[in-house]
């Protein structure tokens, strides 16, 4: 029997109405009146700009410095780089006109306004920036040349899906101009690493760090790394990548360099990114029948007290109780940045209010009633535990004990949900698989369950020898009937390899198979 | 006679040369190959992070939540305020397809890709968030909604230039809605004053704050106030709006609330935004003839320690005794934020070094040579006061004693380039006029000297009636002729009156009038 939570639709009963259920009852986001836009609301955003703080940070420390470039990418711009073109050309805002006018009490798109050469909203920079490139760099002194920039982007996409899949998103995408492969190869890796240590640290997200195959790279990549994280429906997000673009950029664009010879040499440049999909990441990784559940890394309000008021003479003594410990809190520091404490001060009923801040995943939730003003103490649940069998558990503490203890509470917060998640990993990465009937005996020979997005299936590791040709176009084939993609294969690699389970030849690595979004 | 400067012309010379050349001397941005819009390189880049790190703080203070709304806003939102489209409907770029295609060897908007309804990208957002307000809210109890966006507008401009007047900006809008003109019209001020306190405490940089006349409103306000700043060159920047819009947005977006009697009621809406324009106010307020001078809260490094290395053994100790001045410093705290300071250890020559930063306005600018670190001394250089007489002025002090007073060096700094600037704001403000034939005479009954930049005018206030009708279009001919326009009726107003100086009648407020960027 199921018992009742904050939500009306449980992960189990149907994981994708869950999600959008955490989405809207979190108060996270909305879909706009733009076909595939999405409307990020304050919550949110509050989320968001924890997750920029935080990984700018660790961007600056790579040594990129921020920088802003055009919104707008030239057609011309975009056609130099051939693979890179192919891979963007079918998604892409395409402005046309700089004015409109009045025609029949209606207004159009003014056609004397046309733009002789039609702009391209952004879907990537990797052409604006390689333009600028070009003209920043005359010798070997100036590199590396290492930026990063914070803004919008657009890639058309036909079925979206709030945080995880939108026609704009907001990102980060650094890029980076080197003197060499070797140093350019240090630089993709020093992203991929930030994006790992981010999400296992910041997001409490584990994931796997490995390798795109050849035919997942990004268009126009000669390497493509990615992170990849499991969902609590067992399929994989991608949530950050790291490109090695070779000299491909550098040579359609021009991008060189006097070394210390005084010759003209082809710079290798990289390229990394990471979105507002990792938010979706989040709520797929840590979210519960009750709703979100943040860590408190990220959280907007990492401790809100709830005053339990009844309209009577002793509210002002239970809010001065209130406001006194949320002013000691927010003295305190968390994730070395002060500490977020709020007091729900709305004259709405206090089970409501404790519902709200469950539902949008805070940390901690302290209700506060005359009884614990009496006794100097505070009653507090964990959103992490919420739960002790079907009854919400919440217990008592003295208040200056509660307060002295809750930055390292909310540490046991953070480290828990990574914890749970990183068990739920590698619980479920299975190995061992020789042939590949064994992947389509466990995900199921027909693919209904994935278009119900019922039942919960892991990810398979498994040895490849990297087929090309007819083999290539086989394997991906067969993939695709299961609705299978290979994420990456993984940095971390076993000593002993078996065979290819789609040629049965030699391996040459082993690669994370899976259902992904 | 002249004396040589780090820049190649002075602002006497030519000033829009000279800006252009603080521009790109002190590295802060450059121009696209995208008609109109900005690179902005990562010292202009660092400012702006600065400037909105400190509004956004004011902006939380004034209770306004950060969100994110779509780039995109359908062509029939915008049509829907009459006056508002009317406002900006000549100057949008406006998307009309969403994927391209490859014809005869190009790549051309795909005609079958072609958008039902084409796509305006956001000139400003008030009918894209006016929309989300509708559906946001239901009941007084909703009220008042206050949010704030950070983001990328486009305007399509014909005449552009670096900071103040380009295609693409970035900038910040607040937003709200409220349950009648009183609360409304306190948000507006609160917008505006918020925008008052910001540019003369961080920016350094005094304005006149007033009311814009009806025929320079923001389209569809019911109000429009204004900080206005003087540049250097005697002209007026706006640099910060803030609109009532009264219920004109909220009727034609039907926004509306249950009152407490549960009548539905419309709200009165407000609109106020900051851009990156500031950015060419700092410099056209505090840049001399060396280049930018940044008044320390807004510069990315306040203090550039430049060691004097001669490529001998000695090096080593000079760099490491800068290392630990910078180290010390980094440890204080200057406008609430850890101080941001720098050693610049590149191979090129000190005095290269030097006039590097001293372009780029670094506040305190340290050489370090071995006299200094034998003599345990600092040697450095205020840049708000750079030289004495033609000679550049440095001064040694004690180590310890450097760096303890360090902060208040940077908060004199703050304050001395804010008192220069108040004094040439308050100095050129002429009053006492009784007709136009004096504005006419002080500005030159021609307007070639505006045309050529050339010689210094201050603005005017002189008293008016607020004329309608012919006499207003006659006003405003008068002023064209003369290149002028009125900035603004200043908040502050004297006690008696004139008469107005365009009509003779009674007078009913005095204006500022000015040239203006």
């Amino acid at each position: 029997m199921s018992t009742r939570r904050a939500l009306n639709v449980t992960r189990e009963q149907d994981f994708p109405a869950w999600y959008q259920a955490v989405v809207r009852e979190a108060d996270l986001a909305e879909i706009s009146p733009v076909r595939g836009c999405m409307i990020i609301k304050p919550w949110g955003y509050g989320i968001w700009e924890l997750i920029q703080a935080e990984l700018d940070r660790g961007i600056k420390a790579l040594g990129n410095d921020n920088c802003y470039f055009p919104l707008f990418i030239p057609l011309s711009f975009f056609a130099k780089e051939a693979e890179h073109v192919e891979g963007f050309a079918k998604e892409m805002a395409v402005v046309t006109h700089h004015r409109l006018k009045t025609e029949g009490g209606r207004l159009v798109p003014d056609p004397e306004a046309s733009l002789t050469e039609p702009l391209i909203v952004r879907p990537t920079s990797e052409t604006m920036i390689g333009d600028a490139f070009q003209r920043w760099i005359r010798s070997y002194r100036d590199l590396p040349l290492l930026i990063n920039q914070w803004g919008n982007v657009v890639r058309w996409e036909m079925r979206t899906r709030l945080f995880l899949r939108t026609a704009e998103f907001l990102w980060q995408e650094g890029h980076s101009a080197h003197v060499d492969e070797q140093d350019a190869r240090a630089a993709t890796m020093g992203g991929i690493e930030l994006y790992r240590s981010f999400a296992e640290s910041t997001l409490a997200m584990p994931v796997v760090v490995g390798e795109k195959p050849e035919h997942e790279r990004f268009p126009g990549a000669v390497n493509t790394y990615s992170i990849e994280a499991m969902m609590q429906d067992g399929k994989a997000l991608q949530s950050g990548t790291s490109h090695y673009l070779g000299t491909n950029f550098a040579s359609a664009q021009n991008i060189r360099y006097q070394n210390e010879s005084g010759n003209l040499t082809l710079c290798h440049t990289t390229s990394w990114g990471l979105s507002t999909r990792v938010i979706g990441g989040v709520i797929m990784t840590h979210g519960d029948d009750d709703g979100l559940r943040l860590p408190p890394a990220i959280a907007p309000r990492q401790i809100v007290l709830v005053p339990m008021l009844r309209g009577d003479a002793k509210d002002g003594a239970i809010l001065e109780y209130c406001e006194v410990i949320a002013g000691r809190l927010n003295q305190a520091s968390a994730f070395r940045l002060p500490l977020r404490a709020y007091v729900d001060k709305k004259q709405n009923p206090s089970a409501e209010k404790r519902w709200t801040w469950v539902r949008r995943g805070v940390p901690l939730i302290l209700e506060i009633g005359q009884r614990d003003v009496a006794a100097g103490n505070v009653t507090f649940m964990r959103r992490d535990a919420l739960r002790s069998g079907d009854k919400v558990a919440s217990q008592a503490e003295p208040r200056d004990a509660f307060i002295a203890r809750a930055p390292d509470l909310l540490a046991a917060i953070q480290s828990a949900l990574y914890d749970e998640a990183k068990q739920r990993l590698t619980a479920n990465i299975r190995g061992g698989l020789e042939r590949f009937e064994q992947v389509a005996d466990y995900f199921g020979a027909a693919a209904e369950d994935v278009e119900s997005h019922s039942g919960f299936k892991g990810w398979l590791q498994a040895p490849w020898c990297k087929p090309t040709g007819a083999a290539l176009d086989q394997m991906k084939e067969r993939l695709q009937k299961l609705k299978l993609t290979i994420r990456c294969a993984p940095f971390d690699q076993p000593r002993k390899l078996g065979k290819c389970i789609f040629t049965g030849k030699k391996a040459v690595e082993e690669i994370i198979v899976a259902r992904a979004y």
